[in-house]
């Protein structure tokens, strides 16, 4: 009989409320025969202040032994900015090599865009999870004195390249279009630039089918914009990928509905799937965070275990609640939750 | 008598034709007495080609001799990518320490956005220009092996980072919001991050009637399509700004209108100014070019040079001749050229 065994991650905020709607609507779509195991993990802002850690290694040990990993959110202001998350987020990416970060855009029916007309966007971005400038390598020197120096440095290897240049191609040619750009800036960072377009154009070689392109990140932005139903699948390092997913997911619908998944797709270590909206505190504890991107989460979750059906179901599901909203009251989380784990169930 | 000692870089693609219109208006709104010489260089592919020189050490001495530089757009599909834009662009930003790299974005009457709604965009972003991950420093070992290690390092100092950041202070107390937005990745990006934020946080203390706030680049790219009127000026880095720049364009009426300035504020080497707009060699040589994003590059060199009077009656002229386009039939860049030419001389 088949089994999920869950770490879930509540963390900060609305993280919470979101998780619980995410799990509400797990277990309303799973068959009979899957037992659905939870265990609940206290990372985030009160485990830091309590204890003053962020992830032990007694930590890592116990995440590893699931299947697959659930966060809400972590990050609250009452902790410096980046402790959680290079102590938490990037590091459990790091340690689980999440090195592929996919991210969908896709603007549905009834879903507000700041854009104009009716772009009809349907992309997907593979952003690489563990090199480029999220390493931490660099420094400082004369720290705090008129002559300080700080460096970053960008790492970038044609084995982390390669790997997630294939998964992006893999990804393009199981859908309809076909298609794949790469965004870099290859015309001033020549050293990687030079590295993710050469593996590229090598890769591409062994998917003809696939049609590509190559767009400089800024000119990404752009096209973003104007023209997003121009992009189907997009592989990009992992710094242009944080940038520009975050402008799709705002075309796209607002990051209320913008779902992530860090990816190991060897399944070596877990991956975990997060909503890409923080831990709003403005709003936490009121019952009014949308748990919808924390259900698309769940759904890629279940396509990365298999479960490809029931992830449909849930797309479904989703995809109907948004069309069915305009001109309605607001819901509260839990009623999102209910209507869609209703769903989803029928 | 005042006089104006100019270097003219029409370079590739269009960049001929809207050089033309930007000397046109500048030569009709100069005042009598004001001498503007003009001297014309041949920098860009064709140069390139013939001699294998994008800029040498007897170019960069020449265009020394003046008060600033008119650039039409450096850039061609038959150079490989990054050649003339490291070998000529970004060498000139580096050679003049052009370390304000000045980017306007105003969404003016009748310009099309491809925002819903009607969002009110009046900003300017004070990019660095002369370090961050632009240096050229990093490298790559054991090239195009499946071992191969490609890096780019970020070099950010306290004196290149105090000189920006004050600029930017400077310029945003200089207009009626007084808001300033740092936006950087200080989260991720902790060496530099910290420079940036601390030096920030250290000249506000001396601007208290400026409002601040500090912003990551993703969330940043969100605000831009959802909130942009929330921005009024921003200073952000050399790569964030490359970005950011291109999107706020997109936002307020397309590259087609986009002007920059690479400014030297001390005036020890001349400031150049451009489109934001490349060479467009799809539309070269058709006279179908809009020059106005050139001739608002004029204008902010005027402003540079001190013709404050004559900027503004640049930016009316403009803002009038894009408020009576709409509906009208499309005009050349001659004709578009001409029309300005009248009005600013009116
Ligand atoms: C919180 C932060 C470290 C993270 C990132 O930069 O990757 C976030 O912006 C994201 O996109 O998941
Ligand atoms: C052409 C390129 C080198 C340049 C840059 O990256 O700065 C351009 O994109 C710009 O914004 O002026």
């Amino acid at each position: 009989s088949r089994s999920i065994n869950l770490a879930v991650i509540p963390g900060d905020g609305i993280g919470q409320e979101v998780v619980a709607e995410g799990l509400k609507v797990l277990s309303a779509v799973l068959p009979q025969d899957v037992k659905l195991e939870t265990k609940e993990y206290d990372f985030g802002a009160k485990r830091y202040h309590a204890t003053g850690e962020t992830l032990t290694d007694a930590d890592t040990e116990a995440l590893k032994q699931h299947d697959a990993i659930l966060l809400g959110a972590i990050g609250d202001p009452s902790v410096p900015s980046g402790v959680l998350e290079r102590g938490f987020l990037l590091k459990l990416r790091f340690l689980f090599d999440h090195h592929v970060n996919l991210r969908p855009s896709k603007l549905l029916p009834g879903v507000a865009t700041p854009l104009a007309g009716e772009p009809s966007i349907d992309f997907v971005v593979v952003r690489e999870g563990t090199e480029g400038p999220y390493t931490g390598n660099g420094g400082t020197i004369r720290k705090g004195t008129p002559h300080e120096v700080a460096t970053e440095v960008s790492v970038n290897t044609a084995f982390g390249v390669e790997r997630v240049v294939r998964d992006a191609f893999a990804r393009a040619q199981a859908r309809p279009r076909k298609k794949l750009a790469l965004i870099h800036k290859n015309n001033v960072l020549a050293f990687a630039g030079h590295l993710w377009t050469n593996i590229f154009n090598q890769v591409a070689a062994e998917f003809p089918d696939v049609t590509t392109e190559y767009m400089h990140v800024d000119a990404a932005t752009i096209y973003l914009v104007t023209q997003p139903e121009r992009f189907d699948v997009i592989v990009t390092d992992n710094l242009f990928g944080d940038i520009i997913t975050d402008l799709a997911a705002a075309v796209s619908g607002g990051i209320g509905v913008a779902a992530s998944g860090n990816i190991n797709p060897s399944g070596e270590f877990p991956s975990m799937f997060e909503p890409v909206h923080g831990s709003a505190p403005d709003i936490a504890g009121q019952g009014k965070a949308d748990p919808t991107a924390t259900v698309l989460s769940v759904a890629l979750l279940l396509r990365h275990l298999g479960y490809d059906a029931e992830a449909a179901r849930i797309d479904e599901a989703v995809a109907v609640d948004l069309a069915e909203r305009t001109g309605k009251p607001a819901r509260s989380t839990a009623e999102i939750g209910d209507a869609l784990a209703v769903r989803v169930a029928g």
